[in-house]
C-alpha cells in the first residue's frame, strides 16, 4: 500500500505545464483538474491503487515497460524489449528475426534470454525517515553516506525475506525523499509472438528518433510461476502467472485530441538540475561525449571491416553508442540557439532571492543552496579529469578490479558488504564476468583503448591517475608506438579472456590475487588501494552532495508549492503516469511544415524498400494493396494507423509503456521520442515535446490479417 | 539552326496547366503569358536560340543532363552522374566514393568511366518531311516501317560526315513529327570533382524519391577535345573544350515563389497515351513487371548471400531494378484510388466527339483514331503474351542472339543493316558483349531464369513460343526438377560466359554459327527464324501504329489548340524546358502534413547516423556544428539550405538538370521527384508534383568549406 507522501508535496497544486509531467500514482490527485481538463474519464483516485484497475496491470521487465493483458499472463511490450529473446532463440535455418515468431499454443513457447525478467510491483512505501534517521540526519560526508547505505540494505533485506520478491530502495527528488518498492520478481519469462523485424523494427535505426515513424514496436511474453503461484526459476510444469488485473483493449484506437495517458517506468531524466550542471553538460559532457562515441564507432567498424564474425560480437554495443550517439546529438542541435541555461538560471536565481527575502528561510535553505552549487561543481571537474581514464581502461583490467573487489568484500559478512557485492547479487555478477567474452575481441578492445590511450596520456599530468599510470608502466608523452607496445605485452600477459579462467576467479581469495603473475590481475590489485581512496573520496563528495542537494530540493519544492505548482520527481525508474492528448505538431522537421497526429500503411508502402531497414513482409504488403483492413481501418484516415504522436513526457524505460485512453484502455505502446524533443530530458518545452505510440489498431490488424495470431486475439478478448 | 514547327504547333496559346509542361525551347514563344506570370525576366525568344545564352551551356551525358559553367569546359552535373567514373578510379587503398574526389589542376583530372561522352547539340532540324514523304505517306505496315528507317538512316549518315559528331532522328508526338539532332560528341570527358558519397548519396536509397530530401548530388567534368578543336579520344595533349556559353552562378540562390526553369533532357513521359494503354499499364503491366522485379531482387538477395563478390557483381542491377521498382510501385500507389482513367477516358471521348461532330474532321481524323485504339490493343495483348519469354531468356542466350543477328546484318551493306547493327554501332556493340561477364555470375543467372521460366512453362500453350520451346526443349507442364536439368544441359554446353569465345563471335559468319556446338549458339540459330518472323510482325504493327497515332495525334493538337491550349512533346530524350516556382505544398507524405521548400543543413545532422546510407564527412558535420557558414546562409532560414522543391515538370534523363532563375542564372541542379508525384510521366497534377534540386548555396558551401575546392569555385567566378 502506500504511505503518504512528505506534507509539503501534497500540497494540492496544478502543473507548471500542460502534459509536463512524470508523476508517481499517488499524486495524481493533485493535478486532477488538468487530468479532467485533458479528458481523463477516470476518477483520478483510481489510478492511486497500485493492485487496481488499472494500475495493477502495468510491470517492469528492468529496463522496460510493460503490462497484463490477459488473465493467463500475456504480457505486451516493444518489439525491442522482447528483441534479445527472439534473437537467442533464432538460428541460421530458423531466423525468428526476419520471420518473426508466433506461438500457436502455450507449449510452443520458448524461453526467453537467460536473465529475462517481469517486476509486478506490489508496494511502494515511504521509508524516508528510516533512511535519513535523525542519526544520519547529523553526520557528513561519507560517514552520511555509510549509514545511509546501511539502512538501505537492512530496508532490502527485511523486504526480501519474503521470497521470490525483489526490493530496492529508490531516492527521489535528488536524494529527499526514499521509497523502497517490493515487487514480485518472476523468472519463468518465454516469448509468445513477436511480428518479423521488417514490422517490429521497420526503419531500424535510420527512422530511430524521427517522425513520421512507421515501426510495429510490439511483441508479448508470458509470465509463468510455479505451480504454488510462486515466482521460480523456469520448469516446464510451471503455469501462466494469473495477474489480478490486466488490460482491456481499445479496438477503436484514438482519435487527435483524445486523452492518453501512459503507465510505465522512466529512467533518468534531469528537471531539477543546477544550471551549472546544465551548462557542464551541454557545453563539455556532452560534445565529449559524442566525439568519443564517433571514435568508438569509426575503430569497430575499421577493425571489424573484414570479419562479419567479429563484428557481430559488437553489434550490440555498436548499437547502442549508435543510440545514444544520435540521442545526444539530438539534445546538442537542440540546445545550441536555445534559451535553456538562461531560463534555468533565471529560475535558480528566483528561487534563491525567494530564499534569501525572508530569515526564516535563508537559515533553513541558503547554506544547502551554496554547497550544492560548490560540491557540484567540483563532482564535475572530477568527471572532466576522469574521462579519458574510463575509456583507456582494457575490458578485462575492468574485469580484473570487480573480481578483486568482489574477493576482498566477501572477506565480510554480507550486511556490511558493498552494494553490489552481497550475496543477492552475486549470480548476475557471475553470469555478467562469465559473458564478457561473447562481446569481446582481444584486436578491437586494444584498438579502442589505444584510440583513448592516446588522448589520456597527452593530457597534463595533474589529469593522470597515478595508480593506473604505475599499474600498467604509462609515463607522459609516450607515443602511440610506445604505447602500443605497452598495451600488446599487458594484454598478452593475461589469461582473463579465458571464459574458465575469468570465472575461476570469482571465488578466489584475496591471497590468491595478490600471488598471481597475470597481468590483468596484478594491476587490479597494484591499482586497488588508490581505487578504494578515490572511492572514498567520492563518497565523502557524495554524502555531502545528498546533504546539500535535499536542501535545495526541500527549498525548490516549498517555492514552487507556494506558487501553486506540484512537483513531480525527475523520473528514477520507478512506475510513473504521463498524461496529455493525441497531436501532431504545428512546425515539423527539416523540410516539412508541420506532422500529423497519424502515419498510416501508406507510409509503410512509401518507405519499403525490399532490403535492409525498410523491409516490410511480402504478406503485410499483399494485404496493403489488397486494402484488407478488416475493422482496423481508422473512419477518418480511411486506412489504417500505424504510429501516433502524443504530448506525453516520457524517457528511456518507458519503452514498452501502456498508453491508455480516458477510460483506462490499451491504445497504444509508447516507444520513443523525437530527435527535436529528446532535450526534454532537461527542458520540457510543450510546443516541441512529443512522443511517439505504436498504434493497437496497428498491432491487431499485423496481428489478424499479417501474422493470424487468432490464439491471443481470443485470448486477449479481441474478436 | 532551327526550321520551324509544322502550322498547327505554332498557334499561340496557353498551357493547359501552370508549370506543366516540357517544352521544346522553339516553342516558348507559346507560352511567353505563362514565363512571364511565373516570373522569367529574359526575353522568351532568347531561349529558342540553341547556341545563345543560356542555351548553349546545356549538355547531354547521354541518358543525363549537365551544363559548362566555364570557359574552360567545365561541366556541372548529378552526383550520380559521375558515380561510375568515381567508382572506376577507386581501388580499396584510395576509395574516391568514400573520400570524394577534387583535381587541384587540370593535370590532376582524372579519365572518367570508358564511354563517358558530353553531347552538345547544335543543330535541331524539322525533317518530318523527309521521313514520311509523299512515297512513304503512302505505305503501311512494315513497309511503311522500312522505308521511314531507310530515310532516317540516311539523314544520319549524311549528318554524321562531319566527323565528331552524333546525329539522331527523333520522332515527336508518337510519330507525327521528326526532329534530326546533330550533336557534338565530346569523347574526353574527365573527372574534376565528386564530393564524398556522404554528402553526394546522402541518404542513399532510402531517402530515393523522399522528401524531406537531403542530398548534395552534385560533380563535375571537363570536356576535352583535340588541339584543332575537334572531338578526340582521349590523350593527354588534348585541351578542354571552350564553349560558346556557359553558365552564371546566382550565389544568392533562391527563394520560395522565386521562378525558376530545368534545362534539359528528359527521357521518356506517356502524357498523350490511349485510355486503353493507361489501363493496360496500371491494371496489368506495372504489377507485373513489380511482381517480376521483387522476386528478381529476392533471387539475387538469396544466391548471393553469402558471397559478398558475387553480390558485387550485380550491385549495378540490385540498384536499378530497386530504382524502378520503387518508382512503379510508387505510381501505382498513386493511381489506385486516383481518377487518372476516368480523366483520361473522358478527354479522349470528347476528342472523339469533337471529331465526330464535323464532317471533315470525321474523315481527317476518325479512321486513325480507331485504328489507333485496335491496333494498340493489339500490341498490349502481345507484350502480356511475351511477358515471361523476355525474363525467361539466359543471359548469354541473348547475346547469342544478338551475335548471330549481327553476323546476318554484317553480310548485308552498311545502309541497308538493321539500325543498331551499322559500323557506325559496332563499337558500342562489342563493348557491351565483351563486357556482360563482369555483371554475371551463372548460379544466379540460371536460379533467375529458373524462377521465371517455371512460370513461363505454366502458360497455356497458346502464351508459348514454340521456337524457343523447340530450341531449348522445353515442354508444357514441366516441373521445377526437369526444367532446371534442363538449364543445367544447356549451361554446360555453352561457352560464351568466356570474354574471349564470346568477343570472337563478333566477327564469325553465319556459317561459322550455324556449324556451331555451343548450345547458346545452337539455340539461337534455332530460334532466328522465327525471331525474324515475329520482327516482321512487329514491324508491321508498328507501321501501322505509327501511321494511326500521328492521325490520333494530329487530331488532338488540332483540338487543343483550338480550345487555345499548347502542346508539348512527350519527353524523348531531346532538349526541353520546363518552367514554374520554387514551392513547398499543401499536403505532405504519411505522417506530416505539408512540406517546406526547403530542406537545411540541420537536417544532414538529424538524419546522420554515422553509417551506412546517412553517413555524413567529419568534417563537414563540424562546419555545420561550428555554424561556418560563411556568405552561403540563406536570410530567411538562417542557415545552409540543402535541396528544394519547385513546381517543374522532368522526369528520368532530367537529373543533373541545370535549374535557372529569372535571369537565366545558376541556382541549382534537379535530381529527382517525389514518389506520390511520378506518376506525373502519365498525369501531372499541379498540386502534387514537385521536384527535388540540389541548392547551388549548398554546392558551393560543401565546395569552400569542406572540400576546399578553392580552384573551382575561382573558375566559375564565385569570389
Amino acid at each position: 500500500m502506500y504511505t503518504s507522501l512528505l506534507p509539503f508535496v501534497l500540497l494540492a497544486a496544478c502543473a507548471a505545464h500542460a502534459d509536463e509531467g512524470m508523476w508517481m500514482p499517488q499524486q495524481l490527485p493533485q493535478v486532477a483538474k488538468q487530468l479532467k481538463a485533458d479528458g481523463l474519464e477516470l476518477d483520478p483516485a483510481t489510478l492511486t491503487r497500485l493492485t487496481g484497475f488499472p494500475m495493477g496491470a502495468i510491470v517492469s521487465l528492468g529496463g522496460c515497460s510493460a503490462s497484463f493483458v490477459s488473465p493467463q499472463g500475456l504480457v505486451i511490450t516493444n518489439h525491442h524489449c522482447v528483441y534479445n529473446s527472439v534473437a537467442v532463440n533464432s538460428t541460421p535455418q530458423r531466423d525468428l528475426l526476419a520471420d518473426g515468431f508466433l506461438a500457436r499454443t502455450m507449449a510452443d513457447e520458448l524461453p526467453a534470454a537467460p536473465g529475462s525478467r517481469v517486476f509486478v510491483t506490489e508496494d511502494v512505501a515511504d521509508v524516508s525517515r528510516r533512511v535519513i534517521t535523525p542519526d544520519v540526519a547529523r553526520l557528513t560526508g561519507k560517514a552520511r553516506l555509510d549509514a545511509m547505505e546501511t539502512n538501505q540494505k537492512a530496508l532490502v533485506a527485511e523486504c526480501e525475506r519474503d521470497a521470490g520478491y525483489r526490493c530496492t530502495v529508490a531516492s527521489f527528488y535528488g536524494g529527499l525523499a526514499f521509497y523502497r518498492i517490493k515487487q514480485l520478481e518472476i523468472r519463468d519469462v518465454r516469448l509468445v509472438h513477436a511480428p518479423p523485424v521488417g514490422i517490429g523494427k521497420f526503419g531500424g535505426d535510420t527512422d530511430n528518433w524521427m517522425w513520421p515513424r512507421h515501426t510495429g514496436d510490439y511483441g508479448f511474453y508470458r509470465a509463468y510461476v510455479g505451480r504454488d503461484g510462486k515466482a521460480a526459476d523456469y520448469a516446464r510444469d510451471n503455469v501462466p502467472y494469473r495477474p489480478k488485473v490486466w488490460l482491456k483493449i481499445a479496438p477503436g484506437g484514438v482519435r487527435e485530441g483524445d486523452f492518453v495517458m501512459a503507465l510505465g517506468y522512466p529512467g533518468r531524466t534531469n528537471r531539477h538540475r543546477l544550471p551549472s550542471e546544465v551548462a557542464f553538460t551541454f557545453d563539455w559532457n556532452y560534445p565529449a561525449y559524442v566525439k568519443a562515441a564517433g571514435e568508438t564507432l569509426a575503430v569497430i567498424e575499421r577493425e571489424t571491416k573484414n570479419d562479419p564474425a567479429m563484428r557481430l560480437k559488437y553489434a550490440g554495443q555498436i548499437a547502442s553508442v549508435n543510440n545514444y550517439y544520435k540521442n545526444r546529438k539530438g539534445m546538442l542541435a537542440s540546445y545550441q540557439g536555445s534559451d535553456i541555461l538562461a531560463r534555468k538560471t533565471a529560475e535558480h536565481n528566483a528561487l534563491k532571492t525567494w530564499v534569501d527575502a525572508n530569515p526564516r528561510r535563508k537559515a533553513e535553505f541558503g547554506a544547502a543552496i551554496e554547497a550544492a552549487e560548490r560540491l557540484i561543481a567540483r563532482r564535475d571537474a572530477q568527471t572532466r579529469r576522469e574521462f579519458f581514464l574510463g575509456y583507456s581502461m582494457p575490458r578485462f583490467l575492468n574485469a580484473a578490479r570487480t573480481l578483486y573487489r568482489l574477493a576482498n568484500e566477501r572477506a565480510k559478512p554480507d550486511a556490511l558488504r558493498k552494494s553490489g557485492y552481497q550475496e543477492r547479487d552475486l549470480a548476475r555478477l557471475a553470469s555478467v564476468i562469465g559473458g564478457q567474452d561473447r562481446t569481446y575481441d582481444e584486436k578491437v578492445d586494444k584498438a579502442l583503448v589505444l584510440n583513448f590511450l592516446k588522448q589520456y596520456d597527452a593530457q597534463p599530468l595533474d589529469q593522470h591517475d597515478a595508480a593506473f599510470d604505475s599499474a600498467l608502466g604509462i609515463e607522459p608523452g609516450m607515443g602511440e608506438a610506445d604505447l602500443k607496445a605497452l598495451l600488446d605485452r599487458v594484454y598478452a600477459g593475461s589469461r582473463l579472456q579465458d571464459k574458465d579462467v575469468r570465472t575461476a576467479w570469482l571465488t578466489k581469495t584475496p591471497q590468491d590475487f595478490r600471488a598471481s603473475n597475470d597481468s590483468f590481475i596484478k594491476a587490479a590489485v597494484a591499482m586497488y588501494d588508490a581505487d578504494a581512496r578515490r572511492e572514498a573520496e567520492e563518497d565523502e563528495l557524495a554524502g555531502n552532495i545528498q546533504q546539500a542537494y535535499a536542501g535545495y530540493m526541500k527549498a525548490k519544492i516549498a517555492y514552487m508549492n507556494g506558487r501553486g505548482q506540484a512537483v513531480y520527481p525527475d523520473a528514477n525508474s520507478t512506475l510513473r503516469v504521463t498524461f496529455g492528448n493525441v497531436k501532431g505538431r504545428d512546425y515539423g522537421a527539416d523540410g516539412t511544415g508541420s506532422w500529423t497526429a497519424f502515419t498510416t500503411v501508406k507510409g509503410v508502402v512509401a518507405k519499403h524498400t525490399g532490403t535492409g531497414e525498410f523491409n516490410a513482409p511480402e504478406r503485410q504488403l499483399a494485404a496493403i494493396r489488397a486494402r484488407d483492413f478488416g475493422r482496423w481501418a481508422d473512419p477518418v484516415l480511411k486506412t489504417v494507423p500505424v504510429d501516433f504522436l502524443a504530448t506525453l513526457d516520457i524517457t528511456g524505460g518507458n519503452s514498452g509503456s501502456a498508453a491508455l485512453n480516458a477510460r483506462g484502455e490499451l491504445v497504444g505502446l509508447a516507444f520513443d521520442g523525437t530527435l527535436d524533443s529528446i532535450i526534454s530530458d532537461w527542458d520540457f518545452d510543450p510546443r516541441a515535446t512529443r512522443d511517439i505510440q505504436v498504434d493497437i489498431r496497428y498491432i491487431l490488424w499485423n496481428m489478424e490479417k499479417v501474422d493470424h495470431a487468432d490464439n491471443l486475439l481470443e485470448e486477449m478478448n479481441v474478436r
